[in-house]
């Protein structure tokens, strides 16, 4: 093996051998080089190069959330740094174990005038689990630091390597454990490609401790509580798939007292739970019995798991009509989305629902009342497809069925992840979405970053806006023959048509729809992709039909959709289901 | 006049009025409505979309940098946010009044799970002027409020109206003055769109105190300080065009005991100044008699002004070689580039060089023996130019000729920067390069912004990593059609070939010099820039001709170099006039 001859930059590779930590993804750079080379000459590395920081940032996001285990990034000083904030920011709130490394200079020369030199020290402050800021190796000072910064040569090298271990433990222990992000910035002195084969320092130990169930759960109490509640609604965002059982799935699809709403991003199914949920919402908004339909929807036990809820509709309904009370099961952490959080429940869901041992008590026509309700809606978006015109409705429909079974499914940000809510996924799918800051910054390479090691192929499917946004995402050779994207252009933001605030104005078209002509061909022969569009319900469907065929390049294929209709022809759809 | 209901939205449009900000760069979102509605409805303001933050910040950085004014981007809540983070960085150091407005969430809506919502509160904290983190509007807090954060409402709407009043005052107050890049933060509640003529705030007055001049500066000392010094250098980076006066300048270049270092980006011109400083150096570095040349260029004062120095070769020679004194003289601050910092001198370059009266005293050999050198590798480059093949070096010479006379010239990081300082640029160009933080991620957004109200056409000469990462700039209608940009496209990172540790390995190839065979031509077209490329001298002579005539669309030329001869080329060049 070959290391970088300086003991900081030995110490992390060293730290993330023994850690198992593999994936590295790397954007160029001069001053990173000690660990460039660490990492890209070391076979327990496997490593990718992304040009553009942003979109290295969501790769390893990407990757970190399919592995489920850290990936890191590695970037250069300066402003490359700040790049990676994006992808920082989701993986803090969607608890991905992102681990960013930076190369930073020496502290004497930072703001003196130099190069690609910023204040790179706790930079991410607001969202991160850990700023791990080593110091620079005496043994690696240049003979000229006596002169200009003597105060730097107060420690020894002994001091300088515990303290870096010891930052490097903490960064590594909060990744894995606390599923968030961290960042290790290490300062390095020129020269900066000296290479030995001999360590300077001895590999340390893998010292993980995990996050702790809290065994002492008092599951009698939680029992009580459910049996003497009358209406129980389980919601459940965005959740890996696998992550609940079967017969814990069964036990509450047997109890009539209980209804499960599950978001798309939930990977959640039964054929007795709830799964578009705004199809149920809309039509009671609209209705003159409003009042009264809410308050029989309202539960008594809200038990929510999962990340961020997609549905704007239910949360609004859950703060309107708040539950007695609200329990969220997660490990780490439980937001108040609804203002009523009584319990922080810090184990998984599954260990959770499986022990809590209730009786069917409750109200018994809870769940066959809005089954009836599930069951028309159904039945009427089937005949509302029959009517409707191509539009980004109709489409969203015959792509999610046409995916093949068992692929992995990544859903941008905004209006596509909305309209996936309304029509059936099928349970073998694996489905994402980056909800945790909900951009549109990066889903084209998360998507990418989270297809490389899956067992099945992934489809990507993107709004324009998000599509063009992220372009660099497939700067990379990485892509596989078997990626797909599937990109819905309706010729700019078609959320702003759909949300309040709606007019026909130029400032309008310009400044929120930010409406533009472009496609995705160019993109697609700039970067190695086969490419195809359709603008109609027959080009689509026939299309369909040989998309995901084995092909020599990854493909894409562009579907546009009519600007001015698809609006009218979602929010006719609430109307036809009410 | 059309403004949006909400008062702090009004408060920040009227402020923005008042104070003469007249651009602002929006990208699209729901949040951020109440101030999209105000600035695009309101023809006070100039508004420019750009869906990409990351290039709306450099974009609107481009233009503040021309106007010398305070320009400013407009984005919704979010990640959104994070994304001008390396513009802001680069406004930091490179002293440009970009004004970031962010909209964000309510206070009791963030970290609750509500999508889109993020902890913006003094998100750039490291490298921002001033933060001014807005209240939300009493008058617009939503009925529920008292329920679920009724501490929110123990302010009266006259306190929060005065609070938010001083915050934006101040932030103004910091970007005219310290030119420096602010961040205003306004929690909206929804609903967003609500549009008013009726004002229900006073518009505030203008109210900006100019940073004064020190006017207490003792010149007397200066001066005799001068006088006793034997040798005196004079170097300048990054500094506007015309900021010193003529008779200024033919003072220095009288004296004899005075060398006048000039980077490309200086924009400072006279037949008597040193404009290759590495041509210079680099020959210095190789010779046997390095110690004893060192010695006779090094000056007793030293005198720097402008921003960021690119030369890495004469930082290490100051560094290395100190001047008994030396002054940094700018209105805001001065850096300790050297290690060597004795005065910083708070006035403009043109007032203190003015006014310092000084007599031709000291060493009136030093400027003749190195006007010798300068002479003597001028003949050489130009034997050199005439005996190598197609290359960069080659190319970068041909490219700086052909620029027509009083262009606006943009170059990128990073060997574009470099190589641009070893040929003569005419003095009519008005030459910049984001050296602040000196990052390849927003040249091209830069250039466009700095072009649109510029008097004369601009040209960006860009390497193809730069070009590559930032190609969401060119996502604009906004481009003129006299806009230029030259690609030197030599198939990665050439800089990584020049650079000390280069190697012919796998690992070189794929991390440091990313190789990569994307041409700028499916940009082009997807973008509407008019394309050509050239891979000989002969092709790149004679599309130069044209390439500057009158078009209908702005034009991208793109210059195919040869990846592995041209680090050999420019390291030749410094053995040639050694």
């Amino acid at each position: 093996m070959i290391y970088s001859d300086i003991p900081s930059a030995q110490t992390l590779v060293l730290f993330f051998k023994s850690w198992g930590i593999k994936n590295i993804v790397i954007s160029p750079g001069s001053r990173n080089a000690p660990l460039t080379l660490g990492f890209s000459k070391n076979s327990n590395f496997n490593c990718f190069s992304m040009v553009d920081e942003r979109s290295a940032g969501f790769f390893a996001l990407g990757m970190a959330l399919q592995l489920q285990e850290p990936v890191a990034v590695l970037c250069t000083s300066g402003s490359a740094l700040l790049n990676y904030y994006p992808a920082v920011c989701e993986a803090f709130y969607s608890d991905i174990p992102l681990i960013v490394v930076s190369a930073d200079r020496p502290k004497y020369k930072i703001d003196v005038g130099d190069g690609q030199t910023i204040r790179q020290e706790n930079v991410f402050a607001n969202h991160i689990g850990y700023s791990a800021n080593l110091k620079q190796d005496v043994s690696h000072f240049p003979e000229t630091i006596q002169q200009f910064s003597p105060e730097m040569l107060m420690e020894s090298q002994e001091d300088i390597q515990a303290y870096n271990e010891k930052e490097i433990q903490t960064a590594l222990q909060v990744a894995s454990t606390k599923r968030s992000p961290v960042h290790v910035n290490l300062p390095f002195e020129e020269p900066l490609y000296g290479q030995t084969k001999d360590l300077q320092i001895t590999a340390p130990k893998f010292d993980q401790r995990d996050l702790v169930d809290v065994e002492t759960e008092d599951y009698g109490t939680y029992a009580s509580v459910w049996n003497s509640s009358k209406r129980k609604m389980i919601l459940v965002g965005v959740n890996p798939p696998k992550s609940v059982n079967t017969e814990v799935l069964n036990k509450l699809a047997e109890d009539d007292s209980v209804v499960v709403f599950t978001e798309t991003t939930s990977n959640l199914h039964h054929p007795d739970f709830f799964p578009s949920i705004d199809s149920i919402i809309a039509p009671i908004e609209k209705s003159a019995n409003r009042q009264q339909l809410f308050e029989n929807l309202r539960p008594d036990l809200l038990i929510t798991f999962g990340g961020l809820i997609v549905s704007k509709k239910i949360k609004a309904f859950l703060r309107d009509f708040q539950p007695k009370q609200h329990w969220h099961v997660d490990k780490k952490k439980a937001f108040d989305t609804f203002f009523s959080l009584s319990e922080h429940i810090k184990t998984d869901a599954n260990t959770f629902l499986r022990n809590l041992a209730v009786t069917k008590t409750g109200d018994q026509d809870y769940n066959p009342y809005w089954k009836k309700v599930r069951d028309a809606y159904e039945l009427k978006r089937e005949d509302y497809l029959e009517q409707i015109p191509f539009s980004d409705f109709w489409a969203m429909d015959q792509i999610q069925r046409a995916i093949p079974k068992g692929y992995q499914v990544h859903l941008s940000n905004s209006s596509t992840v909305r309209y996936s809510q309304l029509f059936p996924m099928n349970e073998s799918l694996a489905v994402f979405c980056n909800r945790g800051a909900s951009g549109i910054d990066g889903s084209t390479s998360t998507a990418i970053g989270a297809s490389i090691y899956n067992d099945t192929p992934t489809i990507l499917i993107t709004g324009d806006l998000s599509f063009f946004y992220d372009s660099n995402g497939l700067w990379t050779n990485a892509a596989r023959k078997d990626f797909r994207i599937l990109v819905i252009n309706n010729s700019g933001g078609g959320i702003f048509r759909i949300l309040p605030g709606k007019e026909e104005s130029e400032e309008f078209t310009t400044f929120f729809e930010t409406t533009h002509s472009h496609k995705a061909n160019h993109l697609a022969r700039m970067y190695g992709f086969e490419y195809q569009n359709v603008s109609s319900k027959q080009e689509l469907s026939s299309a369909l039909k040989s998309f995901y065929n084995a092909s020599e390049n990854p493909k894409i294929l562009e579907v546009f959709t009519p600007r001015l209709k698809n609006n009218k022809i979602l929010l006719d759809y609430f109307d036809f289901i009410s």
